[in-house]
């Protein structure tokens, strides 16, 4: 059973609607990895997923390009959208995954519905390369972000307004949560249910989970492995 | 690139193609956590992936059972399989996943199909309670084996003529790889691509995920939280 704990001044309601939105070269982990932390919270508290895309089909990680699947692997899991940009339900936290997909060309109408979505919101996740995505709109402009670090100068490029902090798991500005590349969404998630229902769930989902959680959001040896500048 | 180091004495091929079992309640990182870290080695090796159920429906992550979901919570991604059992082609390394699924009265025809599949497959992986459905088709008798350390009690009956190994983030019996519950699977599976392919690429597969990654087997702080008797 959820203790939820708001913090003090904390007027809205705890959240109950998440929106993952999908695209074609998504990262696995990057959707999974929170929806599974969620997912045990989904057991503990009311709440409801809604994965996002432009059209119902199913999404695939498959990368656009065939120069970016060099050995002509064919192992690309897809996902069934519930509804699309168009006719998604309020939500209450949008999570913007990452993936070679981020750098497709063809993704304006996403682009242009996270900057017509993001005011709506209570809060914005972005996982790896995601903020990068998010960058695009417009949204993370003046903010402090972070992204992956494999990838971290073609990325931060997308962003030019963006205060971008070259050595961090997660960073937190306002209402937009952050994360470094693929698993520090795992992290960012459960740092998020923490400030969201407690330490007390946040372990405990953590114990289920079977995960070592990182808690400092300044961990980061990722930054001097990638050579990330600044770092 | 990557350059395969195959252990001394080993004479099969690489494994090319990778089977995941789905089945109605299966953990979505117990699916996806090998995933990730097999879709990265993907890039640099040529490797085939069949996601395989009972039917071709999409298989969702919602247990059968409304008492599973107290909260009635609608958070249930969805897979879609590319094979059914009986028409699965042949695969080289089969993965069996776990989840509240696992303990379904309705799984026959697959606890049977892995009996059958086992024999003809270069390597069983197991995450999480998948271990225990392994364990329902007679596969892991006498085997060490381990499997989620929360569900320990109720898991462990499914296998009483396995050796369960209360203590360990995951247990190598020859060619069956069993890990402990939900993320311990990426672990296992980067152990299991450092087993295959050699350290160099196991490391930069998970600096690629900014991953944090337990090497030692006998890592398990989770058999002490979640009281695994002679653990």
């Amino acid at each position: 059973m959820v203790t939820p704990t708001p913090l003090p001044g904390q007027a809205a309601p705890l959240p109950k609607t998440y929106g993952m939105l999908l695209f074609r070269g998504f990262e696995l982990l990057d959707v999974y990895g929170p929806l599974e932390a969620l997912s045990v919270l989904a057991k503990r508290t009311q709440l409801d997923l809604y994965m996002l895309a432009e059209t119902l089909d199913p999404v695939t990680t498959e990368p656009l390009m065939a120069s970016m699947n060099k050995f002509n692997s064919s192992f690309f899991p897809s996902v069934n959208p519930t509804h699309t940009l168009a006719n998604a339900p309020e939500i209450d936290v949008l999570i913007v995954p990452g993936g070679v997909g981020t750098r497709s060309p063809f993704l304006n109408d996403t682009i242009d519905w996270i900057a017509e979505t993001y005011p709506k919101v209570q809060y914005l996740l972005t996982v790896c390369t995601g903020s990068a995505l998010v960058a695009k709109s417009g949204v993370l402009d003046g903010r402090r972000a972070t992204t992956n670090k494999a990838s971290w100068s073609s990325m931060t490029l997308y962003g030019p307004n963006v205060e971008w902090v070259p050595r961090a798991r997660w960073v937190v500005d306002g209402n937009i949560w952050t994360s470094s590349g693929i698993s520090a969404g795992i992290d960012a998630t459960m740092a998020f249910i923490e400030h969201l229902y407690g330490a007390d769930n946040a372990t405990e989902i953590a114990n289920l989970m079977e995960y070592d959680r990182h808690t400092d959001p300044d961990w980061d040896p990722f930054s001097d492995i990638w050579d990330v500048p600044s770092a």
